[in-house]
This record gives structure tokens, C-alpha cells and sequence, in this order.
């Protein structure tokens, strides 16, 4: 499926009509010379597409974002990092809206075309003035060259800037897309939020993209976890401008699916280079449940194994810890019969009926010694099935998160 | 409360027509001259009350003592460490019964009249002929001087023994009550077991001390988390005589709540020391929400906070990021208004209204530099409150759990 896309430079101002621009505004603090502004924006107007976090406790530009998303056009996102303008009232929201309106005076579309997103220190007001202040700098600065510099302006403390782009064709014409992310977790104090932008040049209805999209963020950025804990901020847009020349996708269309696919290929590679860039990770560990009575038991089993914190200890040690594997999966209130359960490392029977399997100990060892492996839980009781990618637990995890 | 209860030395002994044993039988390996098989045994019929792990994957003698539970009379547990007798399958039953079955022969009562319980590695087979050759001198080495010896024998890792015992007046009688403990989480390698013996000189029909158990194992040991993962072994076993020379307590009485209220003291001690023997732990925190609209909803929102990997960093690094606090909240499912919240550290307001108080950060960061110190969160939704003790997160923790 992934060898019919091509991959191509370019990230979010990869697909035709889309353009980006990043400035240092000084959100950040004084002695951080990083871009902390970003701009991406359509030259017509697009359909956007969201989902954002189901924290309860969701930063001001969560809220605007929102409600600007119920306008049939979309021309812009504005991204700052260094501040979450989570937990900051009404002033917070002011500040969000204050954002979009002022880029859409300069960009010369409604304040309701600009979805607003910010990652950063949650509890402090934005500096607005500054941020005002930059904007028509940010604006006038766009350009189709700078999708490399939207990618970085949008980061916290990742030590990488995370992008994609692809190319696939259609009826003679190609449709690209592209995408940039910030990492969730793991991350600086207070920054522990996930941010993803993905733009194309497709044609395509807004609650077609709407469907696609979410589906897309569900098969993705919701089958990663590195420590469990979910952001006040973290926001997935996609941005549709229609340039490609191919007529709209409708969900009839051949197209509609490959689109679907593309799109998966873009969020989940956009998606892996998040968790490849945990601080401190030193093991990547696809965690597959399947034989499963049903698609939320497959779900609450792989995240189980997934977030278990002496499991994650274990496999930084290296220590083929299948005990702790069974345990987190019966906790995990998945229906499991012990005698049915098998599991396997990286393919190798590790555990047959429940008890250990006849395969030497060192040969499991030799599995986790591996950067990479796979925890394949088979309970034995249906079809249904899971996938979550983690990471390993690590003292320089502990060191990384333990403030300033 | 507390204060009318007396502390009293012997442990598990102390209570009238207790006695104990211990003996190194060979479990543990071989450079481990540590004691690994324990037995508390009454002199006279007692009745039992216990609570098992709700982990759906149950080790053998989890499955045995449910079942033995149902003798009305009980007489003795016995309890091994290094080897957790989990994913045995059958032969792991045959096993845990082998060990009832021997102990009742020696000690001249039925199988059932012994409950079992087991602790350490998870999927290997127990040494069953080591330990049925040390059951006659284990049974014959009972002695009411044997409490601590009792309590060392079911440790793994841990660092100290935990023991308690209490005497309390009534009727010119006293009523005594002595338990003791192991540690759960952050212990070695597949070793994340809590178990509890509690003993008493009380007098107390079966059903009733079971009612009163169960109340104070909830209030005690299912309010700790280090690691919030849940093990295959998890017990706490209570066993009453009646040696005391009370009347039997009936729930009419003043002297029953007394009781239970002893029995909490009793619990909510070994508990603690559970938490405060926590590998590689430097903090010791009590997470309070109150104001909740339900009592699952403050349990939710507890337990979140209790075992968010990111905050358990930043209280490692003594940082008062109450950010982490407002989004762990936020994911836990339990009803909040951003805008109703407070949050307090050892009682100094963090959060008022959702947003960053008036407390300078310089006195936040002093209050996490105590070695304990309370997380209080009011979502002033309604009366419903629920407390957990829970520890940092540290790279030491890491560093004991990563394996062999």
C-alpha cells in the first residue's frame, strides 16, 4: 500500500497553493533563539478538518479552534510554542481570538478562517503584544519554500523536526499531501502536547475530510503513548485546498479510499517519528493484541501492556519479563482465560496456554536486546484486534520530565 | 482515633493464641540465604476473612484460598517467597493445595483449614519438594516469639520488615490485633506482590469481620499507588480466634465500629510503610480531591493524578507544576469545571478558579522540597472525596525494575 505514494520534499507546503512562514516572536525565554511563531495558509480558500483533546480541561486555543472549524472556509493556522495559554481564563481566549483576527487583517480573510493552536508552559497568559506585534512579519514572510521552518517554529523541547509529504497519482493528475508534528509527552515540563498539520491539494467535501481525517488520527496519534498522560492542548488539523485539478473525491470514488490510505501513511508516519523521539527512549515497541472478544477489550489490553510502568522498566533492562505482560493484561479488565492466552516476542512463543513456553529464556533475551521489537498477545477468544506503538521507561525519561 | 489505641510489640503474634514460624527452605536462589517459607497459625479455630487482586489472571494460590475461605473455621496461612506460583497452570494448583494439604497433616487439621499464598517470580513451578520437606520443622518451630521472623520470611526486595500490633480496651477486656506486610510495585523483577496477614484476639462472627475487613483493606491498601499496576498474587488475609475473652462483637454494639476502626489503624499503617519502602523513592505525597459530584468521580480523578508518569517526574524534580495536575484531571474522566477548580499543595492555594493564584512560584517550590507533602484538589462540583498516598517517580525506580 505505502510503495503507491511517492515521497516527496516540501512537508505542509508540499501540496500545491499552500504556503508557510515561521518568526521568533520572544514567547520563549530570553536566552532560547528559536522560531516560536508559525503560519501555514491556503492562497484560495480550503476545508479544514480537526479533532482535538478529550481532556476535559482543554487551552484556549482548543476552544477558539473549535468554533472557528464550524466555518465552511478555512485559510490559515497560526501555531505558537513556548506558551500553552491553557488555564488562563477569559483573557486566554481573548488572546486566541486576538490571534486569528490579527492574521486575518493582514492576510485579509474573517477572523473565523484561522484556526489557533499553542504548545508551551500551561497557566501563563500569552504575550499577546509580541505576538501581535510579529504577525505581519509572519504573514508577509509566507512563502512556498518554508514548510521546513513551520515544522521547527512549532516545537518544544523535540530534538527533531518531524515532516512528510507524498505524491500519488490519479486519473493524470497527482494529489499531494503533507504534514508536520510536535511530540506528545516525554517532553519539557508543562509541554507535553501534540500537535499535527496536514494539508493537500485534494478536492474534497469538509465532512468528507472531517470523516477521513478522524479515522485517520484514530488508526495514528491514538495508538501512541509514551507515558499515558494526554494534553490539555493537543490538536490534529488537515487542511484540503482543492488544487490538485482532479475533480472532488467523493466517497464513491476509487480515489476516495486511496486518499483515505494517504492520509493514514501521512499520520502514521508523522506519528512514529514522535514516539522514535522520545527523550531518553531507548526501545520502540509495537504492542499487538489480537484473538480478542471484542475491539475495546483488544484496546484496553494493548494500552494495559502499553502504559505499564514496570513493563516499560523491564524492557530497558532487557529482561524478557512476560510475567508482567500477563499481569497488566489481566488488570486490564479485557475478558482473557489464562489457559488461551498465548504470547509472543517478536514472533517467538514466549508464553503457550497461559505458562511459559518451552523456548530457552536467552533466545527471548536475545528479542529484547533489539532497538525495535514486537509484543504480540494473542488471547485466543474472537477476531477483534489492536495496535499501540511505546516506547521503554528510562532514568533519562525521569531526568527529562522532572522540571526546570 | 489512634489515640485510643495502645501499640504493642509481636506482630502478627501479639494477639492472643497466635503463633508463628519461619524457614529457609531453598526457594530463593542459591546465593539468597534470605528465609522464603512463613506460617501464622492459631491455637484454636479461627474464622477468616481476605480480599484477593481483582487481576483476572490469578496465580494458584489466589485460586486455592478463595476456595479454602469457604471452611467456616480456619486455622493457619502458610506463605512463600521467591516464587510467585502465577502461570503454573494445573500443576501449580496440584501445588498450593500440596502445601495446605502438608501443613494441615503436621499441624493435625484439614486441607482447607490452611490458606496459601505466594510471592515472587511469575512462571516457574514451584519447588514443591523443598518446601514439603521444611513444612514439618516449619509447623513444629511455631512459637508466639515468631512475629517478626513471620514478617521477614514473606518479604521479596523490601527494604524492612513492616509489622504493627495494638491492644484497645473494652469491658475491662483487651482486644488485640497484629498484622504484617509486604511491599507492591516498585519492587524486583516480577516481584510487584502486596500481601497483608492481619491476626486478632477478637471474637467476631465470620461474615462480619469479612464486611469490616474488606472496608479497611479499601480504605487502606487499594488507596496506594507506586506504579498502579496490579499483581497476580495480591492478598490480605485477617484471622480472628476469639482468645480475648470478649463476648462475641455484633454489629449492634459500640465496641464492633471500635473495632473496625482498629482494624483500619492496623491497615492504614502497614499501608504506608508500603509506600514509604518504595525502591528509589524521595517523596511521599497524599493526593486529596474533594468537591467531587461523585465518590467515583474523586477516586477517578485521585487515581490520575496519583499515577501520572509526568507529575510523579516533576515532584522527583521538585518543580510545583500544577499544570500536569490541572491535565491530569482533565483525562480522568471525573466531572470538572475548569473554572471551579482549586488546587492546594500542603494546603497553599497553586490554582484558583481553573488559573495561576496569587502564590508566588518561590513558595510553591519550597513545599515540594519537603519529603512529604499533600496535593489537594476542591472541585467544588459537590461533598464526594477520596484520598491516595502515592510516591515520585525516579531514575532509581527504574534502575530496580529494569530486570535481573
Amino acid at each position: 500500500m505505502a510503495s503507491a505514494f511517492t515521497q516527496i520534499e516540501g512537508g505542509v507546503t508540499a501540496p500545491r497553493g499552500f504556503r508557510a512562514s515561521a518568526v521568533r516572536c520572544g514567547i520563549k525565554s530570553d536566552g532560547n533563539t528559536s522560531l516560536d511563531l508559525a503560519l501555514v495558509a491556503s492562497e484560495v480558500p480550503a476545508v479544514a478538518a480537526a479533532t482535538f483533546t478529550t481532556n476535559r480541561i482543554k487551552a484556549a486555543p482548543v476552544r477558539v479552534s473549535a468554533n472557528h472549524l464550524r466555518s465552511p472556509e478555512t485559510r490559515a493556522v497560526v501555531v505558537n510554542s513556548g506558551n500553552a495559554n491553557a488555564c488562563t481564563g477569559t483573557a486566554g481566549i481573548q488572546n486566541a481570538k486576538r490571534m486569528a483576527k490579527t492574521v486575518g487583517q493582514h492576510g485579509h480573510w474573517p477572523e473565523r478562517q484561522t484556526l489557533v493552536c499553542s504548545t508551551g508552559r500551561i497557566g501563563r497568559q500569552l504575550p499577546i503584544e509580541k505576538i501581535e506585534l510579529a504577525i505581519p512579519e509572519l504573514v508577509a514572510g509566507l512563502g512556498a519554500g518554508a514548510g521546513s521552518a513551520f515544522a521547527r517554529a512549532i516545537l518544544t523541547s523535540d530534538t527533531f523536526h518531524k515532516e512528510v509529504a507524498i505524491e500519488f497519482s490519479v486519473a493524470d493528475q497527482r494529489i499531494r499531501i503533507g504534514g508536520a508534528a510536535k511530540g506528545a509527552g516525554m517532553i519539557d515540563p508543562n509541554m507535553a502536547t501534540m500537535l499535527c498539520f496536514v494539508t493537500t491539494d485534494a478536492a474534497i467535501e469538509k465532512r468528507n475530510l472531517q470523516r477521513l481525517f478522524a479515522q485517520s488520527v484514530e488508526q495514528s496519534f491514538n495508538c501512541i503513548t509514551v507515558d499515558g498522560d494526554m494534553s490539555t492542548n493537543d490538536t490534529a488539523i488537515c487542511l484540503a485546498n482543492g488544487s490538485c485539478g482532479v475533480p472532488v473525491l467523493s466517497s464513491a470514488d476509487e480515489t476516495y479510499s486511496t486518499f483515505g490510505e494517504a492520509l493514514n501513511f501521512v499520520t502514521r508516519n508523522l506519528a512514529r517519528m514522535i514516539v522514535e523521539d522520545g527523550e531518553g527512549v531507548t526501545k520502540f515497541v509495537e504492542v499487538h493484541v489480537k484473538g480478542a472478544a471484542t475491539y475495546q477489550d483488544a484496546r484496553k489490553a494493548a494500552e494495559a501492556i502499553a502504559n505499564s510502568k514496570l513493563l516499560k522498566c523491564s524492557w530497558y533492562g532487557e529482561d524478557p519479563n512476560w510475567g508482567r505482560i500477563m499481569a497488566a493484561v489481566g488488570y486490564s479488565s479485557a475478558r482473557v482465560r489464562e489457559e488461551m492466552l498465548d504470547i509472543f516476542l517478536d514472533g517467538v512463543v514466549a508464553v503457550e496456554h497461559g505458562m511459559a513456553s518451552s523456548t530457552p529464556e536467552e533466545k527471548l533475551k536475545e528479542i529484547l536486546r533489539n532497538e525495535k521489537f514486537t509484543v504480540t498477545v494473542d488471547l485466543h477468544l474472537g477476531s477483534a484486534e489492536y495496535r499501540v506503538f511505546t516506547t521503554d521507561l528510562t532514568p533519562e525519561y525521569v531526568r527529562f520530565n522532572m522540571g526546570e
